[in-house]
């Protein structure tokens, strides 16, 4: 089979080199270009050290990149860049978009929570790139938009539920636990080791804007518009989402955990845990993997749901890989089957 | 005025040192004697090296402890075994146990959660020891049973609540994020550096212990019984609880707010945040304060709060002392004004 | 005793917010002013959240300080800034600078490491503060250059050795790793917890500016020109500073760990630790200690020393106030005492 | 090509379960059998939690492994224990072994530092398993003895150099800092959260016992006896090693770094840094990888080294797979092609 030839836009970000990383050890592709507009001309290893006995294509401007042999272009850009640039791409290059920008398909849901739409049109190409939910979609759709790394969390286990009706949509409370790669690698005081380290805060209470793309899926699925409560907080560790979820339910553990298991029978991603076990993010840091573990409480109808992913990789780069996979026909896991690197 | 004569044991965990520190620092406090059964023979320094430019009294047996000038024994020991020993403490010593001994005034439910009581009638005398919440009854005791980390970072702001019947109770959820020392010095291979770095992960989903006093302190309050869920999880670091709490309410969290701050009210150690701040473990670690924020939610009769302590201090041997400072008729916060270290 | 008040310029910086809660713990210290160009109009809590249930003076610009009470200024500031703002001091007010500008007597070699000397006069009534060394110039001072920090981790054990002329200057090899406070609290992406977190590195090799303070030091105590090699290293961890110095000489480690015992005989702060014990940076942090085991190699001849201090306390706010009460006649531990939080 | 069928002795280990994770991405090996004696009858999942979504042979004792179709046997096991199994193991399969049990040449110099050696029979069949420096040894040898992690990181840099005779040996100097995982699984207080996080902390000062491995392998490329002096320092974090090696030498880093880069050319895992860049550890880890630095010192006639790998691969189980590579005519870096997780 011929090699995929993959461009990745902002690929000096932290999703950027966690693709590239993912890249390299898949068997299928072949990075052609690097696109960072203020970086431009600069090699990857002046910026990441530890690529530094790696060819790599020098990084480029998105203008003087040549299009004709490309198969696909990952954007890793911040939201409304991501719209402006996309929108350029040529029709016959696939693009699988790690920002916000196209996961609402409601642009004026979009518009109230991120601001101007930029690129309505190319909105209707988009799927949500939720690959275990949308597989089919994803294979036959142009534009592929990765979901963010907390939703991940959240709609691999809540999305059978409400499909299923088996809790109350009015009762849900997810509260996320991320470590600090989510922030990015931007200079700021408040993501200092020494303002992080040791500590553990909340931000965004009572309204952070991921919730939107979450409460879309989530009334979807539910077949009615469904709210939730959502409260991200920052832990002192490079990667992972730990969200625990507070379901109000007639149903029990093990009726869940059976709806889920079956949801999820034969995908090489997501295991449903045993009874009694509570996944951690350090079963999963570093794979593509996302483990739940789903329990009764001792509060009658009420059932609490703990979701595990690596947010670099299921929450984003990984996620985008699983779907080129699917886009080009592969095997859903190829490049993608590492195990946590423990400790 | 007199020197207080106090008399630690289990001085050899995490507990027992952190009131070696704070006793140190205390100006109206001699440590008189430091109790480790195992340990007995050796110095403090043997055990914890950053003592070793200090005197301190040799570890020694309970057995051997001469009581005649003692005012006071803080008990820093594994539950039951505070039970056996403080029983046999002399009349005239006043008693601040930091274990979840005498926590529960019905035996029952002692017995429930944590095997055979053997002090039932020392029981009688306990007051539980949250010291903004009971601060007369805790003047006038001889024997205060220190509240437990966890609860401590709940109950400051749920009682007031509770007692205004501003919430549901019904609807409490807490989800509980604590540094490890909690755990202890005891030597486990799920609490080496190597385990726990790098990681967040739940434990005791759906039922862990320290709910059981939660439930008696909230059913106080309310005048009717009450469950709560409550989830404790573990973050990479030595100190801190954030703990963040849902409530079904038709108030806002202008109006909990209020209820809040007149409570604590010329409190020295009880902060409520004003509007938008969410404070974060890093404003309490290495202090005796304990900070609330209040959120109205996205969802409508949702309320978040953000409450955060030191585990080892609030949460343990600062509230033993000041539950010290308030039994001997002390300015409540001798020896406990220190601000955070910080970074 | 009347307070002593107290001016903090560049308060807004980790060493000048360390002296706030140094100078809090104080019983003979009130800040009477807090100074940072950039952020004045601020409060402290804006800056630093812990902080916002003290009462402290609002930030304000070094031009609109009232001198009229001062007694002393410390300056917190980034070299050369330092020079500029302090040579302006009234002449009644003492001043305990902490950057680098006053520590290298020979203006030519400040000039060669940091460039123009802005106040060369004021240079001439600098004493070197290095507590323990120079108690008697420090008492009468005006103005008191606080060493680096890197400086007084070897300095302490180094300045008896060179003076009793017990090594070979020409051995000396100084190996430092260190917190990452020491580099401030600006916005850069080197410092960022997702760059830090997981990992050590080595800078400076081969020639950080840090030395040319100690060749000073140890060139006096030896009454010849020394050089020496130092090779600092970044450690995942807030604070701390632990050198591992490497010595040729015919003396054993008995003989010089004598050598340090009775040079610091009496000294609350300096203690040599007993044969065999290598110290830990966690023995001393968040205290003012500085402690020194002493080691003989397995190769002839050599002897390896380990110090330990914590770099804002000893190695910069805690030195600073060692030195204060110096200079104003108290004990030199007074505000001092605290022992290490821990864990 | 056939399958290699691999045995592990010592799974539940660190790097036991590091081999797991490497062979299970090495595209010609096959886990045939997984040994543990205390855990036998176990799922690698019941100790390991991150690896239950693996097929994998339950853990076994020794006594029952089928050797048949066997072709390798690594072995992760302690010092002593190694040689007493490896002993008994059929002459056809070829052994990796991890420990120090076969590393030193002179049984006498063993039984100095570790105690009676169980299989002086077995020693003459060894070769000392540093990748790049004994590759045709290697290939032809039935028992490989890998490397101490230590002295992987100083005899990479420094056996060229003894061989070009670009040193005075009795100079050598090395101060290495480590992540704790070298420290391996066993419950110890010492090696808790609670007592690494926040600090560094030196041990076996003046005789850690990987010296003996490291003096064979200088004494013999120098064609002299060599003794070196070595501190090895614990640095909060799981992986990594940074060894900061100092020289006295009439050759300047330029000429050194020539020496090493034309010992190391073509090399796929050993990478001499360009001037000025001091490599950091997170450079290396998760991956096979050796980094080296040159850098002059400001001191005449001395030269630093700074060197960093991950511990646990090529410090231990990245360097055991590259060997089994070698055996079996393999390339040098199948299965080890990683690039490093970051951040």
């Amino acid at each position: 089979m011929k090699q995929i030839q993959a461009v990745i836009l902002g690929a000096s970000g932290y999703t950027g080199v966690e693709l590239v990383r993912l890249l390299l050890q898949h068997p299928n592709v072949t990075i052609s270009a690097l696109v960072a507009e203020s970086n431009a001309g600069k090699e990857m290893s002046e910026l990441y050290s530890h690529l530094s006995h790696v060819a790599l294509p020098i990084l480029q401007k998105f203008d003087d990149i040549t299009w004709g042999d490309v198969d696909v272009v990952f954007g890793c850009l911040p939201h409304a860049t991501s719209q402006k640039l996309l929108a350029s791409v040529p029709e016959h290059v696939k693009i699988i978009d790690l920002s916000a920008d196209f996961r609402l398909r409601d642009t004026d849901v979009y518009e109230q929570w991120y601001g101007e739409h930029y690129a309505k049109d190319l909105q209707n190409d988009a799927v949500y790139g939720l690959s275990e939910i949308y597989p089919d979609a994803i294979k036959e759709a142009r534009l592929v938009a990765c979901p963010g790394c907390y939703p991940t969390s959240m709609l691999l286990p809540l999305i059978p539920i409400l499909t299923a009706k088996q809790c109350c949509p009015a009762s849900i409370i997810i509260d996320s636990k991320s470590g600090i790669s989510g922030a990015g690698r931007s200079a700021k005081v408040d993501n200092l080791f020494t303002e992080i380290e040791g500590g553990v805060k909340a931000y965004g209470v009572g309204g952070h804007r991921h919730i939107a793309e979450v409460e879309q899926e989530l009334s979807d699925a539910y077949g009615e518009s469904v709210t939730a409560t959502f409260t991200p907080q920052v832990v002192p560790m490079h990667r992972g989402i730990l969200s625990t979820i507070y379901l109000g339910t007639d149903y029990d553990a093990k009726a869940i955990r059976k709806t889920l298991s079956d949801a999820y029978k034969g995908s090489p991603f997501v295991k449903i845990c045993e009874e009694g076990y509570a996944p951690k993010t350090r079963d999963v840091v570093s794979t593509n993997q996302c483990w739940i573990g789903v329990f009764d409480d001792r509060v009658a109808n009420r059932v609490i749901i703990i979701s595990v992913i690596d947010n670099l990789i299921k929450g984003a780069s990984g996620q985008a890989v699983q779907n080129m996979n699917l886009m080009f026909g592969l095997a859903e896991d190829m490049g993608l089957q590492a195990t946590a690197v423990y400790p």
